[in-house]
């Protein structure tokens, strides 16, 4: 995360566009106006109690213009850590509450001062905790998603969790978009798909883990996720920007809730997307989740259907993964039209601490979901001995019969 | 809430820009990818069972090139309701979890059937339920807002509110950036406050709510509510979009919770202004505010500091106020800037049914707290009595000095 300028202040960047007007004025008025509301009207006295809660201009950059001609500029802006409270939504108040509304402006980075880290819980296994669930330790993690979930019953989501999980994946998780679960009630399905991943286990030595939707009221939801864990959960997957920041918080930060979880970048692209106004998705998907406590982050790839930059993905990726005081590293997931093809490329950008996770490329395997699931490991093992695709794919039919797909290289 | 066009689907508007490809392909890639997954692959026994779930495109209607060369659209697609749960969080990642990160897309509208819309709790009292708590039928309200919290301790603050109520104020809201309450802790203050209300009572003969800003982790803060409301709480101000829409549900739909809620659009700024992302202002700050259960919604007016299209702030008080089933009706208030010589303006725009509010309109008057109260409390008379402020100004010190300050009509 970074570098920390000061034990006292959380810094917040943001990039301006304004027709016209001083930058440094508008970094001042910010600086000013969303700490102590008014300064040059305090007493001298008053000024001398209120030094502490004063938000502080550490850098205004400018950095000419745009195509409209806008000028652009980074404004650096310390807020006192003794203003808020250690949560996210008092932290996003705090440095982008009303400013969001204030004309072309996004929140590009935030940086914290140790002591106020400490306060997050962060994730509770992170990678290493994750790797030593599973037994795997020296290759990236492959992930299947159910093709579908609504409107399927616990035995048949049962049974295509069984297909998934002999096709060799490390997890298989529910659509973000499985709410009504009619047919397939939460707990049992946990119940059910446990047993098939034991079943598994007896076929293939390997272990698998569920990441069910977790849902409901927020007032509900830790509670919801014990219950989980009672049923046999062994991962939750969380729409962390649709139930808040803080209900990822509280079940990372409950030692009750012994499983590790899946944030879904779900919304997120309401509001990283666009140039001039939002937060940047590495703050957004990479920083504030990892703090919350995920341990695992899906965000789009670079490669898949649903694009994001190549150097944004990298960069979501950094942040989950680099030093950042005592905060365990959460696993990056790009996700979105992953196929076996792309594992090299994956692979060269993100190395071993990753996952592989793919939907469409599983499911779509011409021999069915099983038979996906075995081409994305011979692909991932392929890659690990530095060989190529073409290669592995003369000893494995299903590789083989993937790339004839999706196009090798 | 518009038209509805069926007691089984939620209907959501997109706008679309796209550089090439079918707009109607996208409506279906939509209604089919985000509902039941795949159609065609289905056996047609499956497809039978899930018909039900099966999103559908219910228009496109394309619009023309942007300045980019863009082409633009409007696609409508319908989710059965049955695929999810009503619940707010449930609800946008169904129609804008993935589909946000999926290209240059925007959610402008969503319409609801009445069966959806009955399991939300809407506002507890809404517009007439607090004129009846105030005593106050036929003109807008005016709120206050506490120049700064942040730093203040118990006292002074119970005497900035006394200053605020006796200049005629309905309401005095804490500052959204209060978080940290160490000199002025929450129950406290409310208590301090409602003290202070009621001396100001027995000079104005007129009732002051106060909404205090409602904030810690969401497992708490219903429990943290009703603390309030023991304490003498008026009213509980929220940071709806940081603490998650499904909070303020959970606030309004408890019983116990005895207080109207008021939410604030802190970070909303984050996702309505960009025209090709994120989501609209009056779906955001307007209808789902209103289904979760905010009696008062602030959002930026289009004359201050914080500027909105007036037509988009038309459209927020629009969706507040509009007949909706059983809805009850949410007060709009336009805010950011706001000073006495707006109020003939924002009455031209809103009429009664809303609160002026304002903080530096108040508390920079040339004769301080009260008097801002004052000024506005004069202009608000003059506007009901069809007079001109200017008018009016001869007869109110307080109006003509503030006049003379922010320039009058
Ligand atoms: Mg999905
Ligand atoms: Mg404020």
């Amino acid at each position: 995360m970074g570098d920390w300028v000061s034990d006292d202040y959380v810094m917040a960047s943001y990039l301006v566009h304004q027709q016209a007007g001083d930058f440094y004025k508008k970094a001042q008025g910010i600086a000013v106006g969303l700490t102590v509301g008014s300064w040059t009207d305090l007493p001298a006295e008053r000024q001398e109690q209120m030094k502490k809660h004063l938000g502080q201009v550490v850098s205004v950059e400018e950095l000419g213009e745009d195509e409209a001609g806008n000028r652009k500029a980074i404004l650096q802006i310390g807020y006192p850590v003794c203003n808020f409270t250690a949560e996210i939504p008092a932290l996003l108040t705090t440095v982008f509450g009303k400013l969001s509304m204030d004309g072309m402006i996004k929140l590009v980075d935030l940086q914290f001062p140790e002591s106020f880290v400490k306060q997050f819980p962060g994730p509770k296994y992170g990678i290493e905790g994750i790797r030593q669930r599973l037994g795997v330790y020296d290759r990236p993690l492959l992930m299947s998603i159910f093709k579908s979930c609504i409107g399927y019953e616990t035995k048949t989501l049962a049974e295509l969790f069984y297909q998934q999980a002999i096709g060799g994946v490390d997890l298989v998780k529910d659509d973000e978009i499985f709410f009504d679960d009619t047919y397939a009630p939460f707990e049992r399905r946990i119940e059910a798909c446990a047993k098939e991943a034991e079943r598994a286990y007896s076929v293939t030595g390997k272990k698998v883990l569920y990441a069910a939707n977790l849902t409901g009221p927020v007032t509900e939801i830790v509670e919801k996720a014990k219950r989980a864990v009672e049923a046999g959960a062994s991962a939750l997957l969380l729409n962390v920007l649709a139930y808040g920041y803080d209900v990822l918080h509280r079940l990372a930060g409950d030692p009750a809730v012994t499983v590790p979880i899946m944030a879904h970048p779900a919304l997120s692209g309401a509001v990283y997307p666009a140039p001039q106004y939002g937060i940047r998705a590495s703050v957004l998907l990479g920083k504030l989740m990892r703090m919350a406590g995920a341990d695992f982050v899906l965000y789009p790839s670079a490669y898949g259907s649903v694009a994001m930059e190549r150097t944004e993905t990298l960069a979501i990726a950094d942040e989950l993964r680099m030093d950042a005081f005592a905060l365990k590293r959460s696993f990056p997931v790009p996700s979105a039209g992953i196929h076996p093809a792309l594992v090299p490329q994956l692979y060269e950008d993100l190395g071993n601490d990753q996952i592989v996770n793919a939907g469409g490329g599983i499911h779509g395997h011409p021999d069915g979901s099983a038979a996906g699931g075995r081409a994305f490991v011979a692909a991932i093992e392929a890659v690990l001995k530095g060989r190529t695709l073409a290669e592995a794919a003369t000893e494995s039919d299903e590789l083989a019969k993937a790339l004839q797909l999706w196009g090798g290289k």
